[in-house]
């Protein structure tokens, strides 16, 4: 699903493409001593396009972003980005530390506040330790590199096991364009209109509405298609700059699939590092009239409690895909259901086959015991019609493990 | 919420009500060797009312019971119920099934096929046993009695840890009448117009349409305001009989009051006996402009995954409350949410105030590690706004222990 001819992957995450610069320092915002702050500025010139979460329940830094790339006609430079503290619900003072955070910055960067956007994740309610925040931004200006990128992707980070960084380059006519990306999320990942946080970096430009346009294309069928728990999160953030030489219009296309395949990847590593997941599942959904109900087909099925348990069971329980099925509000003819998990047909015309039940648990088992890797996922396959329309969704196993860590989370 | 001074909880089950008859016996259609048969008799002159499942993926014991209630005018007499297989996704064979149960049992009970009902719980795409299951209705019908209530509400379980049954007795002029009902459900609970299984007997009698709107009202306020996981059953199905001397219309709405009564109970018996479950969360709203608003938004705050593990693991994690009311659609001011969690509020005007962690957690601590009990639940309170809207959804923890039983749970 996201291989390309035209694209290839280099390494260098968010810093790969020309002039980003990025850092990632222990600011002492989390209690594991992990790193917490990280820093992406993007060249002069840039543009800056994003998606936010469509909660009304929304941390001020959502709103501050918004704000400022309307105001300021997408003309954003940087991102500051913490983690510990999603500094949501924490009221007047959650906006002015805000703010402080990003008027001090711009006097370090030498740029103006609406310059200045701000991204925060972790525990919601609770403020951030503005002395150990602000006592670092110096050193986190001084990192500032053209090598950043992996620091920052680890900086991000708060429940999520593993990085998520992924670069692409292609060369568009002469022009060598490269497009970076880095995320987190692991919990609290059912994203609406953008994932818990998100970031991209591109070093060619082109007009803001087409960038916006193509962002919006590409989370949606990306991070608008993953699940791990069905929560959505007050801090959901996707924020895309662009910088560099002008792109020929006739690869605007080439260009939307490298933002399409970036996203891609990076969504389908949130979802392999849901909370307490042992594998990826993939859901594909054909046959019904329309693309979008397809994806709100495969995306239910992939939030089901009882479909996740039984993949984590290694327990080929159709049963629980068809009830999940069932249940979208979407109308379909039964009779012609048609499901396979993996290379096994399980349901032809709404009628159950005859299948080894011992070969499709150990497809499944195959899966998760493998290792964590994003392109090995239990695949569901569903035909419910015969309608042009199609779409997917990836998900994760939900295990004991789940339960653990959210029982366990101080707040 | 479901004190009455009208009306008295008395012994018996479904049966309490005067002239009906239940039975329920082993046979041998589950592998645990537990009950698995059940019938339930109404008396001579009985109307019967039915809410089903809204999934399109529905068994065909669905079907049958919605056609012969509306063929029949409501006129059915008796309903048998397996535990153990679903008989849905079973295509003609399910259906040629269910007919050939329904109609030995119309001759055993010298009654037409049309007036015998039948719901099937358990595996979905499994078959019936039926040689085991017609080799047992000769029992079935010869232990039917005027007792049979406990037996029958045992004989439906199937991951169910206790009984769910209840009645309750009013004078209604000179009239006494009673109400008994019996319920099963412990996971795949999210229902949709009607629980996993629920039945209830009155020994009064009304017009037809009269008790199909009582049961539509008592359903919307009970079974339809409760959540496990989200999940929808291709087999929820509610069936209400009454039979016996008219009923005034003036004592319409004391029946209506006991219809909801006896229903609430059953619906907090099926969440508070989720599977895993270690307490009953009740999530209360209200300051909506419909009331409907409300029951939605409680509802999909009680099947968060976050919110039902964070009480889980005695965490009074508000924010994970809020972040499941910013997602629902409806609007609202986010400055005039207060919240509180039992006696302790902790949001007041949209700002979180002080509280002593501590005593919140001890406060759901005592509720997760209390008994069995319905009324003792972790409440849940939101106010958001001025309307005079409000609503409230019952649910339960989520536990290692749900995951575990989904994971393991043989198709």
């Amino acid at each position: 699903m996201f291989s390309s001819k035209l694209w290839t992957p280099i390494s260098g995450g968010i810093t790969a493409p020309n002039g980003f610069r990025a850092s990632g320092i222990r600011a002492n915002l989390k209690e594991s001593g992990k790193p917490d702050l990280a820093l992406l500025v993007a060249p002069e010139g840039a543009i800056c396009s994003g998606t936010f979460t469509q909660s009304v329940i929304r941390a001020s830094c959502i709103d501050i972003c918004r704000q400022r790339l309307k105001n300021n006609f997408g003309r954003a430079r940087a991102v500051v980005i913490n983690s510990g503290q999603a500094n949501a619900c924490t009221g007047k003072r959650g906006l002015e530390d805000s703010l402080r955070i990003t008027n001090t910055l711009a006097g370090l960067l030498n740029l103006k506040d609406e310059e200045i956007l701000i991204s925060s994740t972790g525990v919601i309610g609770e403020p951030i330790p503005m002395t150990s925040l602000l006592n670092g931004l110096d050193s986190l200006v001084n990192e500032l590199s053209l090598n950043g990128g992996p620091k920052a992707a680890s900086a991000i980070l708060t429940t999520d096991l593993v990085d998520k960084q992924i670069a692409f380059e292609a060369l568009l006519g002469d022009q060598l364009v490269r497009i970076g990306g880095m995320a987190k999320g692991s919990g609290m990942i059912h994203p609406d209109m953008a994932t818990m946080l998100g970031f991209f970096s591109c070093d060619t430009s082109l007009p803001q509405d087409v960038w916006s346009a193509m962002l919006v294309k590409a989370i949606d069928l990306s991070f608008n298609s993953i699940t791990v728990d069905g929560d959505t999160s007050t801090n959901d953030s996707c924020i895309a700059f662009a910088a560099g030489d002008p792109l020929d219009v006739d690869y605007f296309e080439a260009l939307q699939e490298g933002l399409v395949i970036t996203s891609q990847h990076l969504a389908k590593m949130i979802a392999r590092d849901g909370e307490g997941a042992n594998c990826l599942i993939e859901v594909q959904v054909e046959g019904t009239e329309q693309s979008e109900d397809s994806r709100y087909i495969a995306r239910h099925i992939c939030a089901s409690s009882l479909v996740k348990t039984a993949i984590h069971g290694c327990d080929p329980n159709w049963g629980r895909i068809l009830a999940a099925l069932g249940n979208t509000g979407i109308s379909f003819n039964p009779e012609e259901i048609c499901l396979w998990i993996g290379p096994y047909q399980l349901i032809q015309a709404g009628e159950p086959i005859h299948f080894h039940r011992e070969d499709v648990s150990k497809y499944i088992r195959q899966k998760l015991q493998g290792e964590y890797l994003i392109d090995d996922s239990v695949v569901i396959r569903l035909s419910i019609g015969n309608g042009s329309g199609k779409g997917f969704a990836w998900g994760c196993d939900l295990s004991d493990q789940y339960v653990r860590i959210n029982a366990d989370y101080t707040t």
